[in-house]
Order: structure tokens, then C-alpha cells, then sequence
């Protein structure tokens, strides 16, 4: 049973691309289309089986589609949401997959016209790897991954849900949220991590000619494209800033106790407690991916 | 063809058992006898098949060894060393596995007798998993990892060339260095991201209902056994100091870029640059393990 009749993918990149593949091969939505900048990527999208056909008119692309992703780059998903909302028909769902939701939900609520029935729901796939563009898509790329959905005042509830249950049909666990709780949990869990993985390639220095599976695991996510990560950076400003401060705090006690050598125990004993309530979870019975393993190095 | 007659690991833990596992399994040492603490754990290590036979005395289990492998917690291997040194026979190579050098390789090379004609070689395998003790060892742990073997003015070439064969036939990834090199890439590419993890957990705070895969791979190592890590601190202070240094110099300017909002995607390029260099390399042909996969979040 295919959830949506239409999906148009506006934007189809390792996400959006991703994102094609999986519906179609799960039987999703009836038809996808693509709409592409350039013309040539519609060509590989097809070529790789993420979309059925393709334009580089978001306008022509979205018509009769009940569910638009919004998947193009974070700075430009509320000018394109601007852009296609008036030529939606009522039960359409819009949805984003940014990873930041705090500058985007409220503006493309506003946009809205309640009077169409067109429904808006955040939405922030936290899958990926660090390849770029449609090439690079997998349809098993959200499998065992971590969907956040937003839920507003203005959020129709029948929408996020179906959005949920995509998000699982996926594979991946939806969990809902606000999008300014979204934007602060993501500058911790994700957008933090990155800058450390940043600074700790830099700090390595000369020294990397030791560094085994573990330390290429961590500084992974610094190998990533700049453009989109410098646009993230920007819309999570604050929050990350405010993550960094609670880092920073963190650090200088860890430091503080190495230099003493006091309290080096109960400190680290603290992080060893806090990570280890934090084992893989699943919800619906459905398995959190073990796909970075338990395999790890010895210092 | 064994490489060794009779191989004594004293101290059959994560390491030491897993050692004996492989060993025993590619045929590399006649006979594999361990040392233990307690009596308990030579049942746990012959049920694992890490070990043909086991005694609680060190003297005892070294008798006759060709090669003795000193596999305690990092705090108690000098003092082992010392123990049975003047037990051994011409010809043996005794080396370690600790993840400091600089205390432990100069000290065991005092101890030595050049009249005896024992060999003693640095190393330290750079593999391992959060679980503890023989329960958590396996035959593949070495597969695909670093093994860093020093070399000093005193070490005998014709046994850390020994070493690093006993390192390549374990699947893992032999590197020549020195002990105050050794302590210094370490410090950068193990401890200090190991404490790196520590405080990202502590900063993480209850943010850590999105935390997916990524995120946990990225901690995974702060839930590691702390008295080990505690030690490893300890004895390789003054280059992680110096390690938090050189990363707190590279986390000031990210943060500045970000607040600036000048030179960000300058900074992340560096730092992306610098990832893309240090894809996983090969020796001998020896592919090095993707464990960790190329799979990730995006933010």
C-alpha cells in the first residue's frame, strides 16, 4: 500500500536522493519525481532508481503531489517553500529535512495558507554519510538512524504522524520535538561533535601516523562537505555556542583533575556512567543500527 | 610453522587472553602459558581456548618461555618485569603491551642484563572493545588495528623485527617508533580523544534523546573501564596537557570563525583537508579494517 500518491523530492542530493530510492523501493508513494537544479542530475537520479522522472521546475514538479520534501540546502528551504506553497492542493504535506529547525518551521508556518489544507511538518533525517549528491544516496541510508520531527502549535498532528510513519517505513526512529528543543539537542549530539572532530584532526598535527580505526572513526565527520556544515553552523549559531560553553566547562574540569591528579577517578567514572546509560535503544521493537560496532581501540 | 615455542602472557585479560586466542588459533606459539592474578581466571582463559595451561606464579609461568609477554595494567609492568627477568634464557624477547611508553620501555631496559642475552621490545597493540578481562577477548582483535613497537639505542633490531612479524600475523598493522614519539602520538590520536568523549558526555547533558549512532560512536570509548584509563593519564600526563593544548588552540579559532562568522569555511576546510588525508592505509598489502564503516549521521 503505497502511502503518498505523488512525492516530489525538490532538491536530489545524497538526502533527497536517498530518500527516493527507499520510497520507491518500499512502495511509498506511487510515483516520485525529482526536481533538479541542473538537468544532469536527473539523468543519475533515474539512472539510480531514486526518482521515476524529473525537471528543473519546482513549480511543474510539485503539481499534484501530496507529499513535497523539501530536501535542498538548509539556507534555501524556506525561499523554496515560498516558492511552491501557492501551487499545492489541499491534503498536500510539506516536509523538510534541515538540521536546524528553529530558523525554517516558524517561517514556513507563516507561509501557510490555511484556508488550502496544505500541511507543513519539520522533519530532520539524522542519516548521511560523506559522500555528496545523488551518487553517493543509498535506499538503506536511514535503516537504524534517528528521524526528529517537530511538532508546533501550528503542526497538524494527522500530518506528523504520517510523517512518523514514513520515517519508520524507512527504517529509521521518530522522535517528536519543538524546534527550538531540536536545534538544542542537535548542537549537542551532533553539530558540537563536529567542530571537536574539526579541532581534534588539527591538534593531531603531524602525529596521525598512529591513528588506527578509532581515532579515523571520530574525526569521520570533519572529512564531511564544508558548504553545508558552514550553513548549518550559521542558522545553530547560538545554540552550538552555548553547547561549546558546556563543553568547555566539562574540559577544564577533566583537566583540572589530570593536572592534580585528584578526582581523575570520580570524573571519568561520571562519563563512563553517563555513556553507559546511554546503550543503542529501539522503540516500535525496531533495532537502533550497530553499524559503527563495538569494536574499538585500546588507548 | 610457530614462531615461538612457549609463549608466557602474564596478566590474561582483554589483551593478554586475546593474544593467547590468536596465537593459539594461527599456530604462532607451541605452547601459550598464562599468568594470573587469581586462580579463577586460568579456567575463564582454557575455556576460551587463550591459553594451554595456567599458574598464579610468574617465575613459574615464564620457565622456559622463548617470548614473555607482560600484559598487566600499565601501573605494574615494570615491577613485573623486574619480578622475572632473571628468570629467562638466552634468546628470549620479552615485550609489553602498555599504552605508555616513556616510563615503562627505559625503566625494563635498566633492568636488563646483557649477559643474559634477553631481549626486551616495546609494544603496544592498539586494539580493544569497552568489555573487560578474558570474558570480553577475541581471536580477531587485532585484525586491522596499529601495533606501535619502539626502538631505542638498546633495543635488538633482530627482535623488534620479531615482534612486528608477531604483529603482522595477528592482522595487525606494525609502526616503528621510539617511547617519547610513541607517548606523543598517542596522547593525540587516543587520550586526548578519549577524554574529548568524557566531556562531550558530560555537555551532552539530557540532550541525549537524539543521540543516533553517530553520537554513540563518538562516545563509545567514555564508557570504557576507568582504573586502566586512570593509569594511562597518570603515566602520560605532561603530553596530554600538552595535546589539550594544542586542541584548545584549534577549538579558540573554530569558535572565533563561528561567532565571527568570518573564515568558517576556511577553518573546516583545513580541517577537511586534513581528514582526506589520512584515509585508512595499508602495509605489507594488509588492508586496513573499515570496522567503523563509512557510514554516518549528518548533522
Amino acid at each position: 500500500m503505497a502511502s503518498f500518491t505523488r512525492a516530489a523530492i525538490i532538491g536530489v542530493g545524497l538526502i533527497g536522493g536517498s530518500l527516493g530510492m527507499a520510497m520507491r523501493k518500499r512502495g511509498l508513494a506511487r510515483e516520485v519525481v525529482g526536481v533538479a537544479r541542473v538537468p544532469e542530475t536527473i539523468g543519475v537520479a533515474r539512472a539510480r532508481g531514486a526518482i521515476d522522472r524529473g525537471t528543473t521546475d519546482p513549480v511543474d514538479g510539485v503539481a499534484g503531489a501530496d507529499l513535497v520534501v523539501l530536501a535542498t540546502p538548509p539556507e534555501l528551504v524556506v525561499s523554496m517553500a515560498q516558492q511552491v506553497l501557492p501551487y499545492l492542493g489541499a491534503g498536500a504535506i510539506v516536509t523538510d529535512v534541515a538540521s536546524v529547525k528553529g530558523g525554517i518551521v516558524p517561517e514556513i508556518e507563516s507561509a501557510l495558507d490555511p484556508a488550502r489544507g496544505v500541511a507543513f511538518v519539520g522533519g530532520h533525517p539524522m542519516a548521511g554519510n560523506e559522500g555528496r549528491g545523488v551518487a553517493a544516496a543509498s535506499d538503506e541510508l536511514f535503516k537504524g538512524s534517528v528521524y526528529l520531527i517537530t511538532r508546533t502549535p501550528r503542526t497538524d498532528p494527522a500530518a506528523a504522524e504520517r510523517i512518523a510513519t514514513l520515517a519508520r517505513a524507512l527504517g529509521a526512529r521518530p522522535i517528536m520535538t519543538d524546534p527550538d528543543a531540536h536545534d538544542r539537542a542537535v548542537a549537542r549530539v551532533s553539530h558540537l561533535p563536529y567542530l571537536l572532530a574539526a579541532a581534534l584532526i588539527g591538534a593531531a598535527e603531524e602525529e596521525t601516523a598512529a591513528a588506527g580505526p578509532s581515532f579515523l572513526g571520530a574525526t569521520r565527520v570533519a572529512g564531511s562537505p564544508v558548504p553545508m556544515w558552514a550553513q548549518i553552523c550559521r542558522l545553530n549559531r547560538r545554540e552550538i555556542l552555548d553547547a561549546l560553553r558546556a563543553f568547555r566547562g566539562k574540559l577544564d574540569r577533566i583537566e583540572q583533575a589530570l593536572a592534580d591528579g585528584a578526582d581523575l577517578e570520580t570524573v571519568l567514572d561520571e562519563a563512563r556512567q553517563a555513556r553507559r546509560a546511554l546503550s543503542p535503544r529501539s522503540e516500535n521493537g525496531l533495532p537502533v543500527s550497530r553499524a559503527a560496532g563495538s569494536r574499538s581501540e585500546r588507548p
